[in-house]
């Protein structure tokens, strides 16, 4: 076969080669199902192929529930039961079977069948109105099987695969075993989208927005995922497999690292869960410069317990036994959605309900309950130092209020008598709000983060998941560059550090303006961790000032660019 | 009767009496119908009942036809015939009397016969889809008319209505004749709502937000709207009834105002629409700060030729012979849907394409036809001056574009020989990016504009729609007065003027302190301009500074409205 590339979006500058295993939901084969007239001797046979499609969902669902059981419990299995159920209804059974013999195709019988339940219960109210979910699950389960694919599971596949998909959701991802896969590729998505910050975790290589091409990619074929080169090659031959092992990455090095003139930089990892430990340790990380803890809410039914918590962080403190790690509190809403919590459905998520807002209102007792987690671990941990941060505050009534949990929650350990330590504190600058008043809020704390993913979106008023917009994402542009310099001002004025987590931190041909800048510390993914080390050991500070200083003065973003190219 | 207050949220400082006519939207009627059995004897009645409303029916659909014919056209009257084809379906016929013959109330029967084919036309693909909503509409008007319920036809209410309603829509909102209604409140709504914007651009009395106790008030009883008590007395006894001629409304003047030290502050209006026009003249605007041009696209099947768009400017600049009137360009995206456009549902509209970004982008022939519109009445008013500014730039890139595209248009009718004058061009301050341009802004434009409600839904990171986070909507946050500074500086320093167009700029409370950060012009509903006015010549400047001075340099909104209370 001859070689053939596809272009897309790189997201980490890996490249590794791999066997195609497409991944498909459900959901993507029920539309544009027809309904062609089957001729009269076939419809026994069609009939079978209904039959052994139901046999075959039961078996998938069986498999499942079990596997629930064992992993999570009973109560959580419970749903598989019910889709059990619906598979043998008598009167979808019978609806199926006389549209089948009067001609049509089983897919299409299967579709209609359910359509009166689902209708039904859309009508239903509260409970009743989930049913009509689990009904779709079960008919499109049944058309998948119908079609004759197999469900990719993403927990088991093949050592070597390399996943193309539409697109992969948070839950998806977290069903990935990073081990086993040897990068992925998808059709659409940006440098932003939650697969492409995924793969920078895990220095998984990873090609996204390739495109409606990528659909004639078929499984089971080789191809290197090249984030270098933003492309997708098919059949690679011999000469692009040679390129592999020449990479360009830099050597990972676990020791500090300065500027030429002495200036240390932190250069620390963003992990997201504690898999990704590992990884941040390899690739040389001084610490975590971003905890985030979401994982321990999402995915489940009910709220982790303190003690499940404090054992997360003690595990991330004592990955780092030198180093610091910086939790950010829960930062719940915008995009993020928990079952247990009841988050609001808002027309502008971005703009709402979301990260200290909800742990100072609705959220204060799962707010308590973390920060007493972190308190304990602080105290605990046998390693590493933790520094506490919280998210999206643009007032400092809210960053006075978080402060106030602190000590309330630190007193009651102290009545009772357990262990605690205050851990340095901190609050992110990810608003424009919090530009504004950096002043104030660098008096009343440790340290500031830069969360230049969220300051770019407000201060741009350009949401990151939206393409039409897209030009308008990049932090590059003026007046985010200097709302950064500002805080960076601030902070040094009012002699605290500051460190930067958003993905600008993490790309290696910004290290040095950003370092020019005052930058103390940067956050990123594992990934290009030994590269943004690499390139801090080689920079001149005052040089880097000059460029940044040229950065702050030009009018467009392309001005900025060219400043960077040309320095 | 005795007298019973309803407190809500009054959003114009007026009060007037009027007798109630509640508006219920067909749509309400039709939650919680049910399905009692009706003795057999009344069976034929029911169906008479039926019979009686289906006429009914017939009769204001084939008045609300003739009058659409002669106010718009025959094609926009067409859909009043496909409604009065579904009232004779012989299918929902015999379903409605089947089902009342078995016992059903004829309500039921009617939401019954008309489900199978609401679901049969929403399965299908494009504009047979949309017959669904038909349907809808032909069943809800069937309901209410069962009921017993008129239909309020807002064009048509008796002088000295006041309108009850759930809340009104901008099409409904759209319907009313101001001259005739004394007044409204709602159950819901803010002071930033539609209706409440409304309300004020129109001078008239409103209670917004009253919650569902406004419902035991009944048709036709008397009430007091008093905007000012933020309350809705109904049955209200003499002593309420005096005080609506105390008011304390300050005298309308029609003369330029300045401070007591003689610096002038341009007072003038927000204008949505031309039949507002009249309302700004006579509360003495010194022009328009804000002329939003949205009315002249939305509503409609096709957008406005250049000649209508033209003859509404030229209205308008006509309306201030001596006064100035600042046209803002095409604003739409957001929260505004237009039919003929085809936006995209957008997951955080706030933060999506609208703006200069739609105008520059895909509305771009819109954009220039505007413009042509605009350069062309620039030129032939006979009286007033024009203004064109636009909404939500962030980057240097953009505006350049835009001032291009003026360049453009105006080469283009000097080539063809028309007439046209290059208007003062501005730039609106509504995005924390344009904060940090604005010296690059300032530079290139005549004039600025602060757009508060936007801004401050930038900076606060907090959507003014959404209620869970009203306190971050409070533009006295300190982040928010410190960038209405840094611009109102910047444009000072560059010698150019800036105005603000928020609702802050109405707020009399404010006049003094933004007078004292320097602002030149107040751009406001109508109703406040006597007010604020009466304000502008009572300052003393150097006082009005040091209490600016003081908002600047405190940390929180209740510092700030302290500030302002004790000056």
């Amino acid at each position: 076969m001859s070689e053939r590339v596809l272009s897309g979006t790189g997201v980490t500058p890996r490249k590794e080669t791999g066997t195609v295993v497409w991944y498909r939901p459900d959901t993507a084969l029920t539309d544009g199902i027809e309904n062609e007239t089957i001729p009269s001797t076939e419809r026994s046979a069609e009939r079978d192929r209904f039959t052994t499609a139901r046999r075959q969902a039961r078996n998938e669902l069986e498999a499942e529930r079990d596997r629930t059981v064992e992993q999570v419990g009973e109560e959580e299995a419970a749903v598989f039961d019910a889709h059990i159920q619906f598979l043998d209804d008598p009167q979808i059974e019978s609806s199926v079977c006389a549209d089948i013999f009067e001609g049509a195709p089983a897919e299409y019988a299967v579709q209609e069948a359910f359509e009166a339940p689902i209708t039904q219960f859309e009508g239903m109210e509260g409970q009743m109105a989930e049913r009509a979910d689990d009904l779709r699950d079960v008919r499109d389960r049944l058309i998948r099987l119908l079609a004759g694919s197999e469900r990719v599971d993403l927990a088991e596949l093949p050592a070597g695969s390399v996943i193309l998909a539409n697109r992969l959701t948070p839950s998806e991802t977290a069903q990935l075993d990073p081990s086993r896969i040897a990068g992925f590729a998808t059709i659409t998505g940006g440098r932003t989208s939650h697969a492409a910050i995924f793969a920078r975790s895990l220095a998984l290589p990873a090609v996204v927005g390739v495109g409606s091409k990528l659909e004639t990619v078929k499984d089971g074929v080789p191809v290197l995922v090249d984030g270098e080169l933003d492309e997708v090659v098919v059949h690679p031959n011999d000469e692009k497999l040679d390129t592999i092992d020449i990479g360009a990455d830099a050597e990972v090095t676990h020791n500090r690292v300065e500027t030429t003139d002495g200036t240390e930089i932190e250069v620390a990892a963003n992990v997201g869960r504690p898999t990704e430990l590992a990884a941040a340790v390899e690739q040389g990380a001084d610490g975590v410069g971003l905890y985030r803890t979401e994982f321990l809410f999402l995915d489940r039914e009910t709220p982790p317990s303190e003690q499940e918590q404090y054992e997360a962080y003690i595990e991330a403190l004592e990955a780092f036994p030198n180093g610091r790690v910086v939790v950010r509190t829960l930062d719940i809403g915008g995009d993020k959605q928990v079952p247990y919590l009841d988050l609001p459905a808002e027309e502008n998520p971005f703009l709402g309900e979301r990260g200290i807002r909800r742990s100072l209102g609705t959220d204060k007792g799962l707010f308590k309950t973390q920060l007493r987690a972190l308190l304990r671990a602080a105290a605990d941990a046998s390693g590493g130092t933790l520094s506490v941060m919280f998210p999206l505050v643009t007032t400092v009534d809210e960053l006075d209020a978080a402060l106030d949990c602190i000590d309330t929650v630190a007193e009651s350990l102290q009545m009772e008598g357990s262990n605690y330590t205050i851990p340095e504190l901190g609050v992110m600058v990810e608003t424009p709000g919090a530009v504004f008043m950096v002043t104030e809020f660098a008096k009343r704390v440790d340290f500031l983060s830069l969360g230049t993913n969220d300051l770019a979106q407000y201060v741009m008023a350009a949401a990151r998941e939206n393409e039409q917009v897209a030009d308008l994402h990049d932090p590059l542009h003026p007046p985010v560059l200097r709302a950064i310099h500002q805080s960076i001002q601030v902070a040094h004025d009012n002699d605290i550090w500051i460190g930067m987590c958003g993905e600008m931190a993490g790309n290696p041909d910004l290290t040095n303006v950003l370092v020019g800048l005052g930058i103390d510390e940067l956050s990123m993914s594992a990934v290009t961790i030994p590269d943004v080390k690499a390139n801090v050991i080689e920079i001149d500070q005052s040089r880097a000032r000059d460029v940044a200083a040229r950065t702050l003065t030009v009018e467009t973003s392309s001005d900025v660019t060219n400043t960077i190219d040309n320095q």
